[in-house]
């Protein structure tokens, strides 16, 4: 399943070269995984009243080409690997008009709430997560 | 008491008008506020592992004049009114030149961390938390 | 005219109270603003390309309960003062269930770019701000 | 050389999982990186006024333990690649008490601020720009 999630670039996440400051692609990223895991039918909310808690233990991203307040961005996710003990999320950030802005991925663990130590991910979160193929438009997943 | 707490504006922090961006100032305020706290003697990291909230009711802020990536900054705070339900700070965050960047308040209560409702300051805070009469270069202090 | 925004809170804006950190609050606020004008047919994009900043000049927020990650949020704004040399903007904050979670203002005056000093409101920009009485629902604009 | 820059986690760089959110590492490196480059004889702010942005052209970042607010935070920072077009900088970003939290590392090039096109970098910059091998101790130097 590839998740598409549509934003528009707020002022408060520019800086001072007029281009969207580049920690804020990384905050992107999260809130498309987590509209990506709540369609796969894992909502990360409800997770954690469970006492499941989903870090993230890697993040990369490449920029390709700056976002500027206002432009509307759409963030697709998809989840491309997952093992027992991780899964990573792939994702693809355009701006509305097509331009590539950037693409990245990050990578997963499940950590119980209470003792902090990570988990095997459970088989009903396991079999939800999805693992799909982006386009053959999406570099990062192309070339990790 | 009055604490002064020495910060660099970040370059995140700043947005395209290549000013640092308002909300950032609210950010500083509770850098100070909770360094003033600690210097009172009452440490809201403790507290809340001691199941103690203490959120913030109201923030008020005049901006005088912007501030800029790199500068150094003072951001002084000082307990400026306090009753057994909540208590008072007020802010004035300048320039290491001397420049008044802006003034402005916060106002809190404390809540129980499971039941999420206020709670009366314990005895040991109220005592704890030391009213001052900030400088007449206070403006916020002066026309609140 | 009020102008309603709707917005998810982000995971990345809770804090460790479990609560969106109050100045979450302040960047919403900005972003309906934003809207809000764009609606009145003042393009901040395009006010700051003309050379014409709108910076704030000072802001004021009263919490009244927490808002949580994942919430649907809306944000309504409303001009509420103008006169040549500021406007206010007034907000109220409230969950999608209807629970009010704040409510404040924004004042504002307009700079010129290279020389950031203070200017008139031009006149197209003044009578674009249609002043709105919020409903008797809107607690800081009865309490200012 | 080795630039470590020494900061404390704020508060509302805090999440609802009780650590510090992800997205403020890639800020604390940020942070650092203009500390390292103004010791370096690079000063960010005076390039911006000159015409010359350093934009961020990729981010890396393996987390290995949480960040908790209040925690005094060491982030050191060393360039480890240069070549005519980019730059490198590596960071391990450890708890005051050695606990080592994250590493990574960021890719620069430089743009002209008015075409906003990549331009080579200048001598003098690159001459300034010291190569460092960073201790056996920065994992992600080790396995870039």
């Amino acid at each position: 399943m590839i998740h598409t999630t549509i934003l528009r670039a707020r002022y408060g996440e520019s800086d001072q070269m007029g281009f969207i400051h580049h920690a804020n692609h990384v905050v992107w990223m999260e809130l498309s995984r987590i509209n990506l895991l709540r369609e796969c039918g894992v909502n990360c909310r409800e997770l954690e009243i469970a006492g499941i808690l989903v870090p993230v233990v890697s993040v990369a991203v490449k920029y390709v080409s700056p976002a500027f307040f206002d432009d509307e961005i759409s963030v697709q996710a998809a989840v491309t690997r997952k093992t027992r003990a991780r899964f990573r999320v792939d994702y693809l950030v355009c701006r509305k008009n097509g331009d590539l802005l950037c693409h990245g991925h990050t990578d997963h663990c499940l950590l119980d709430k209470s003792s902090r130590k990570p988990i095997p991910i459970p088989e009903s979160i396991y079999f939800s997560l999805r693992i799909d193929e982006p386009a053959q438009a999406w570099p990062s997943w192309r070339n990790p």
